[in-house]
């Protein structure tokens, strides 16, 4: 788990102040849970794999010795949700759309880019199966993209019916459909040869690769013939048009592909799949799709649901990369420093401060009244812009020296002025 | 712990965007610390209470059935703060001014108010000794509060070796001190009579209480002269002079009282104390002070500190009761809802949304093309201000209708003008 130094911290607030405001323009609206879960709530909903990787926290006090666990801490976004819907379900709207960016816990190995700690940011709209909600979530996401300055994502579109439709069609053995999923789900990673032996290996004909494989490779010609026939297919494929079509107008124009390879690992999707890429990222920046199952968990009944989870650290990765973030957030943390000239002149500096700050400068205040030598140089290996000096004559004449360490300019302007003026050197 | 729906995450994060933003303008810097720590970080930095108090995490895989704990979830914020200062040395500048506010976790008994996951909104400046840094945290707090609307604060103002002057002067035995102190603590709570007796179990003479009494009840009038030849309580008490008097130039100013019987609980201050009050809460909104001994304590060397806490939940509770939040803030999660007339129509809605987003506004969309009348109920039900409507006739001449819910009136305008008349009416 890592520190955020405020660099690291600038960087994250700016791309989470992005979504947060373009998933409010969508009419989400945003929700926090806490860190720590009841251990029951978490346990058995990610799978045996996932109970490893759950954080699990003592029982206190005298218990504390039994060596058991009864609480843990949040793993997804998702079942917390599940249990909110449950737990407030009188008032909450018919249709819910909540977003929700805090940080989750897994157990896992750290690796390049994958951390124990990470930030989710979802987004998921429940109560309809609309298929203008999938648009909405596709919409949205796509906005945060390209307001962030991405200008080159796809977003690849599949259809989990569709999957099994194919696998069906092309004449794999319905107990063979996960181990197939699983092999197709790596087709980015191990390439067609890969797939086609993975599939030997589990006794998987070969066959029935090499239709699936023409379908990928030209899914616009071969994929409603491969599907000749098969009614949940096909209107599975319809169901994807009629998102492509509508999406057309909205900030996922021009973006959406679809591809019947994409499986995602997760099973408890139901309808459209999704998944946001970048040419210079192995990985995907985010992930979703309509899972009408799980949502009401909790509740006893189901919840249709669309979501999507961007993933925080990826984008940050590829944006630092390719040098993305607005110059002024790696500035100094403050645009003047407040000299100060000697004891006497402690409060004139401090109301000084006061007066910049007030005209909604970010001012720091030299703390001593060292030498004026040490505390310019002070500024200058903060990288602050401006100094400002209120020395003798400066006092005497109810004036102020601005500095700007950028260009050595000096200029000595009324205490009333300064404010003003240090906004213009500033802005210079 | 507590889950936050939509109109409480808005509050907070209303108060948390102020409390950001003036500490930045003093030019604090943000730092976030994981969650999680190694237990020993943790473990005996928070007496033998605290030690209790911690959440302790399992370790993992094979070794969880040891029932033994490795990390465990952050108690506070100053602990992480120590070790980051030993962790980045080299990168921090000599005057690290950060602020951080994120939640800790305490297994205390939940009670009004108290829970045990809460947020912090500490700031800490270190790297000097002078007043001036002590008088800059006292400005950033008072402007935190003014910012947010409260007119009737104090910031009550003592120091650690003042307190301790005043017991050897009013003639506590050495030995007396910290049972004296925990009395004093209680002034508010127990009145004079009742620390006047806690004295008396604990074996301090009666006397002693009746000579702090005086200066409790007159300071200006009888401190001084309690102190006289007492050199290090004189030179504490001077310091207080010129904190205060510096403090007026800022945004304290008026706001601070010199109050001789503030203890504060926590041992580790070193100099100037401070808690701030209003007068409907029976606790304090915030605290701090300054402690030149404990953000070394990884480091192996002193560093000078001072520092504040302000507490969310508090500030939450009050400004809830007081009715401080802005208007906006309990608005409906959208400004506008658009419509679905019919299958047809749902890309020209999306469309329209997208135009009404690019405006800047907050726009929800109905899923379904259910009857008109069930959508309306739905805005209305939802609080959401207007709704557009793009029907048959609308559709066929380019227009849009507009209604405004709150006054019932509609009007119709050309598609290109939508955005700036659903900003007209909700502005009206």
């Amino acid at each position: 788990m890592r520190d955020f130094l405020p660099e690291d911290v600038r960087r994250r607030e700016h791309v989470v102040a992005v979504i947060r405001r373009v998933y409010e323009r969508h009419g989400f609206e945003p929700l926090e849970t806490p860190a720590v879960e009841n251990i029951e709530t978490l346990l058995g909903k990610y799978g045996e794999e996932g109970n490893k990787l759950i954080f699990k926290i003592l029982k206190r006090g005298e218990q504390e010795a039994s060596g058991q666990a009864d609480l843990a801490l949040r793993y997804d976004l998702t079942v917390p949700l599940a249990r909110v819907v449950a737990a407030y379900q009188a008032k909450l709207p018919k249709f819910f759309k909540r977003y929700q960016i805090q940080p989750v816990w897994r157990a896992d190995r750290p690796a390049r880019g994958r951390f124990r700690e990470f930030y989710q940011c979802d987004i998921d709209a429940l109560g309809s199966t609309s298929p203008v909600v999938d648009v909405e979530v596709l919409s949205a996401v796509s906005e945060v993209l390209t307001e962030l300055g991405f200008t080159d994502f796809a977003v690849r579109l599949n259809h989990r019916v569709l999957l099994t439709a194919m696998l069906e069609s092309a004449g794999v053995a319905p107990e063979q459909h996960g181990e197939a999923l699983v092999a197709l789900d790596k087709l980015d990673k191990i390439g067609a040869e890969g797939v086609a032996g993975e599939f030997g290996a589990r006794g998987i004909s070969a066959a029935a690769f090499e239709r699936l494989q023409k379908v990928f490779d030209a899914p616009e010609a071969n994929l409603r013939s491969l599907l000749a026939g098969h009614t949940a297919g096909t209107s599975a494929l319809d169901e994807l048009a009629i998102i492509m079509g509508l999406a057309e107008s909205t900030a996922a124009a021009g973006r959406i592909r679809l591809d019947p390879s994409l499986a995602r690992g997760l099973s408890y999707y139901t309808g459209a799949i999704m998944e946001i890429q970048v040419p210079d990222l192995a990985g995907s920046l985010g992930g979703g799709g309509r899972y009408d199952n799980l949502v009401g968990m909790f509740l006893g009944r189901d919840v249709p649901a669309c979501g999507f989870s961007l993933g925080l650290e990826r984008i940050l990765v590829v944006m630092g990369e390719r040098e993305m973030f607005p110059k002024g957030l790696d500035a100094a943390a403050a645009e003047v420093l407040v000299t100060i000239w000697n004891e006497d002149a402690r409060a004139d500096a401090l109301a000084l401060a006061g007066d910049l700050r007030h005209a909604g400068l970010r001012v720091d205040i030299y703390p001593d009244a060292d030498k004026i030598g040490k505390q310019l140089k002070y500024a200058s290996s903060r990288q602050v812009p401006v100094v400002a000096v209120i020395g003798d004559e400066e006092r005497a004449s109810g004036k102020v020296s601005l500095k700007d360490l950028r260009s050595g300019a000096q200029q000595t302007v009324p205490r009333a002025e300064a404010a003003d003026a240090a906004g213009r050197i500033l802005k210079a």
